[in-house]
């Protein structure tokens, strides 16, 4: 058995799952994010014995325990420093995990984590290479070659958000400018629409705003360019598209494709498909489950 | 033994080889790509008997030949339409080669077999996950993850040239705007400088033109933020750099140098080492040598 905990900056959900990744149990908890990282680890371990109880299943019965957290792991181990989790800086979370729980903790930063599980048990099942991306406040991936999870030669590669796509753009939250999260994600379709979120930006867009259906229609023409990119680098088979952003359907989809067929390159522009996650709410605890499973 | 051919628009280099990739002999002719297909294969066969009769090997002794080809190259076997090969379309060099010479041959691209020999015995020597481009009239690349070429789905990626990395830029050759390729090149440096190409760009500039200073300046920003982005996506151990436009030296890698760092995100960005590429004209022949060796 093993036990999968997707650590997020307002909620953890934990649950314990079979050898084929088929959950048994799951909990959600308050991260309580702001009283800290000793709060919030106390937190993880209380949902996953919450998580066990309800389970039915013994501590001893687990072998693993898949972590997803916000933000760039490094060394597989350590998480940096999340915005969503202040306090938090190059913390272990592996080894304090591990002496407490006396058992394997392999952690992974979410987007790949989502990558892993939208491969295994979602949208990108049957594809060979494959991209996900997770667009909602911020812009994520994850990169599947060959049927595993490519996590670069430190542990950071997928950082699909921060590939600069328009150099004289706005200023992104990394100081740099035009990254595809500055130009795509919810809060620049906001902005350019005027709307407090994305999702009032879709709302006025399909009542006919033409201010709100202009945001979309940018944001998908620089989603289609940042795609491209990685059509034309990576020839995968199918690229995901995620996160609370990615629920806006064809209005999105729609020119994202178009887009995507403009700017690829024949070969490979021909074989990608773009797609929607089939996971919901839950592809970050499905994915903590993952990691373990592709061990 | 093996045999390796690199097939280009103006010349035909062609080497045998030892099991080990040592050259025992290489010979050199014309491709005459304009006079069309039939010819330039008859030409290749011609190369072919020159280098064998030069190392005094019988072909009986030879287990495999490796063929770098110019442009995308598909199904590992039919070259598309390079610019540089006129008249041909989807010519499975595989497959005709195979039939007289009665030998297994393996085709790539040949930005792909060069990225395969800078990895086996250039400035690749070491790395595990590797980003090799070539910057001359056009932009081309290969990739090495794992120590192993990665080919994609459909076996066309590595197309680095392609990427936007300004949507509003000047037109590419491929039918976009703001491509890498349209903005780093041989012919766009050359454009912006006022020169009839980058090598009188680079004396002009070494003189103190300031147009030609610029230009150069401009070229190494825009390269600056392409590798950016695929150090943030694909967090290699290198990028080496190759092709006639790296022959500038510092002058165009001390300021790629600093956007890269400017641009990429930490962990990835210190980690990267952004290198010359260490063989020179032979670059092409060494690769279809290791295409070879690599299976």
């Amino acid at each position: 058995m093993i036990i999968g905990i997707d650590l997020g900056g307002t909620k953890i959900l934990t649950a314990v799952a079979d050898k084929n990744g088929r959950i048994i149990s799951s909990v959600k908890v308050d991260t309580q994010a702001k009283l800290g990282p000793k709060r919030v680890i106390e937190n993880v371990i209380r949902s996953t014995n919450l998580a066990l109880v309800k389970a039915k299943v013994p501590l001893s019965k687990i072998s693993r325990i898949g972590l997803g957290a916000p933000g760039p792991v490094i060394n597989g181990s350590t998480i940096v420093s999340p915005p969503n989790l202040p306090g938090w800086h190059k913390v272990n979370i592996k080894q304090i995990l591990g002496k407490i729980l006396k058992k394997e903790v392999i952690v992974e930063n979410d987007a790949n984590a989502a990558a892993l599980a939208e491969y295994r048990f979602g949208a990108g099942k049957g594809s060979k290479n494959m991209i996900y991306m997770t667009i909602s406040t911020g812009i994520g991936g994850g990169i599947i070659i060959d049927g595993k999870l490519y996590k670069g030669s430190t542990g950071t590669a997928g950082e699909v958000g921060h590939m600069v796509i328009d150099p004289k753009g706005p200023r992104c939250g990394c100081g740099n400018y035009g990254c595809l999260e500055a130009l795509s994600s919810g809060p620049a379709i906001a902005r350019v629409a005027g709307t407090k979120d994305a999702l009032e930006a879709e709302k006025e867009a399909r009542k006919g705003d033409k201010r709100a259906r202009n945001a979309i229609k940018l944001a998908a023409w620089y989603l289609g360019i940042g795609i491209s990119d990685l059509v034309n680098l990576l020839n995968p088979d199918k690229v995901i598209l995620g996160g609370g952003v990615s629920n806006m359907g064809d209005l999105l989809f729609k020119p994202v494709r178009q887009w995507v067929a403009k700017y690829s390159m024949d070969t490979p522009g021909k074989h990608v498909k773009i797609v929607p996650a089939k996971l919901k709410s839950n592809v970050g605890v499905i994915g903590a489950i993952a990691i373990c499973l592709s061990r």
